[in-house]
């Protein structure tokens, strides 16, 4: 008998199939590999890309686009949006458009090839969060900006990708419906409770522990109540926040931690899955929102039953994530 | 440059790239190919499914659940939802859920494994429709459901599919996340000019001509403004309605009559791509809503560009739909 749960953040209602309890091993699924290094974001080919806008190097102040760096982040050469022009809006009779005006950026989050995020040293991961820290503060700067969205995708189910690990920055003037939804859902309990939704989620899922993941001093990861995919795991901060660049120094140190603790069980469980990684965070200028809360969405890409929702819809998943939760706490890391 | 436009009916931007043209070769991708026949859904193997709940057979009154069918009904074998059970809310903690009850069918559109649906003569495509009717009428007798969704996943771009032409219906007691916000969109819209947004786009569409793919006189196939995918084409009936069961055998006859023009023109420009279709009605019970519309829509799967939104949500599109529209205007049928 399956169950409908609801997502209290985006006021959805998913499918969670219960009738048999699978393993992480039913969803393992053939992976399109990486193209082989080296590529344009490897050490010693800093030419091939557009000029960096942050590096960090060893020792610092080394020359900007040379070798030396351990995070670099350097404008897509191929960007969905474009820093240059001016924001325009207008009307096409009922319609509404603006100007494409937006930056994209890449952050190669290590100089070697083959390498991944959950592999890279505990100091390493915490070099790419700082990056995305210091990207997000100074795109911030930029009025046109309404949010800036921070995304990693890692492996794919059809190719081809360069395979060299990397996460990406879009900086826009519009809100992705996602976080629209979310901050929608989350002003509307925080009016009725008096309380931030994600803190009650946080308090919930840390006394009842059964889809507890993995846990910090100052983050919890876990799989989310209402899954939509097998493995969804979430990563939240225990103080309220709503803005990640605001983070504390120890509580991104913890994230780090704990992030590569959830990549590592996902990869041992998975068998090196396809993954997405989205930040979710207060838009620009809301940084002090009493009812929303950053936090990290990682959703392994197993294609298992993805078809139903992605037509209907409405979000079908295969695997309880009381179970999945059990699988990966149990897993080494 | 880019371009952001926003969808009127989800309430959504969407980045459209215009910086130069591409055509329709520039998406054709390989496509994983079903199944060889015969299958479990073939005429002569009617055994092999779960008895039929509908079937037009001629001459009208033969046996159930063996050949001489047109278009046959069955409940699917593996269903995301069961019509068994009760429905039970529960609460747990500040989480909610219900038991999974809901139906989940197959639609199969010709007894001929090796068929598709743009192919079939008229009289078929209306037969298909008509069982979207006819099932819909019955399922909404059951009190427990809230929405049915109707919707077909022709090819895709992973394997494997059985083949055969089949469309799916899932009778559910909740709704859609993107239905609940076409209706929001559309009440805001109708509160405020009193007028139906879907009506005020088919004005707009057909006075301006630029994104319109096919006509008819009871039914209009344009490519959406704001598209979120290349070549994405929706057909919406010229007169207001909210339920597309409630439609007249006109309308039917009609959309029977675009939908298959629309999927020819589809199949010629990009080589039998993959595609989702759904039909988008009103909730059960709102078939008498002046602000909803209920209308059909049809997304090629070509996996261009889709990177994007799949991972942060703001949904990015290669093809401006005027240029899509031009090519499948221009494209015979």
């Amino acid at each position: 008998m399956a169950e409908l749960r609801k997502d209290p953040v985006l006021g959805r209602w998913v499918i969670i199939a219960t009738e048999r309890v699978r393993r992480p091993a039913d969803f393992r699924a053939p992976r399109v590999p990486g193209r082989p290094g080296p590529c344009a974001l490897c050490a010693g080919h800093e030419h091939e890309t557009p000029p960096e806008v942050l590096a960090y190097r060893d020792p610092p102040g080394g020359p900007a686009n040379g070798p030396g760096w351990r995070v670099r982040v350097v404008p897509n050469k191929f960007p969905a949006l474009r820093i240059e022009h001016d924001l325009e809006r207008r009307g096409h009779g009922l319609y509404d458009l603006m100007t494409g005006v937006g930056a994209h950026e890449v952050v190669i989050e290590s100089p070697d090839h083959d390498q991944r995020l959950g592999d890279l040293p505990l100091a390493a991961i915490e070099d790419v969060l700082r990056a995305y820290r210091d990207r997000t503060l100074d795109l911030q700067r930029d009025a046109r900006f309404r949010s800036i969205v921070i995304f990693k995708r890692h492996g794919t189910r059809r190719g081809p990708y360069t395979g060299h690990p990397t996460s990406e920055i879009l900086a826009a003037p519009i809100l992705p419906l996602v976080l629209g939804e979310e901050l929608h859902q989350a002003r509307t309990y925080h009016d009725f409770r008096e309380r931030c939704l994600f803190c009650d989620i946080l308090q919930q899922e840390d006394e009842e522990r059964a889809r507890v993941v993995a846990a910090g001093p100052h983050v919890l990861a876990f799989a989310p109540f209402a899954a939509r995919v097998a493995f969804e795991t979430w990563i939240l901060p225990r103080r309220h926040g709503a803005a990640f660049e605001a983070a504390s120094p120890e509580e991104h140190q913890d994230l780090a931690r704990v992030l590569r603790t959830v990549l590592r069980k996902l990869d041992r469980s998975l068998a090196d899955p396809p993954f997405q990684l989205l930040v979710h965070s207060a838009p620009v200028g809301e940084g002090d929102s009493p009812s929303y809360h950053w936090h990290v969405e990682i959703l392994p890409q197993l294609g298992w039953a993805a078809r139903v929702e992605a037509v209907s819809g409405l979000p079908s998943n295969p695997m309880p994530p009381e179970d999945a939760a059990r699988f990966l706490r149990d897993m080494p890391d």
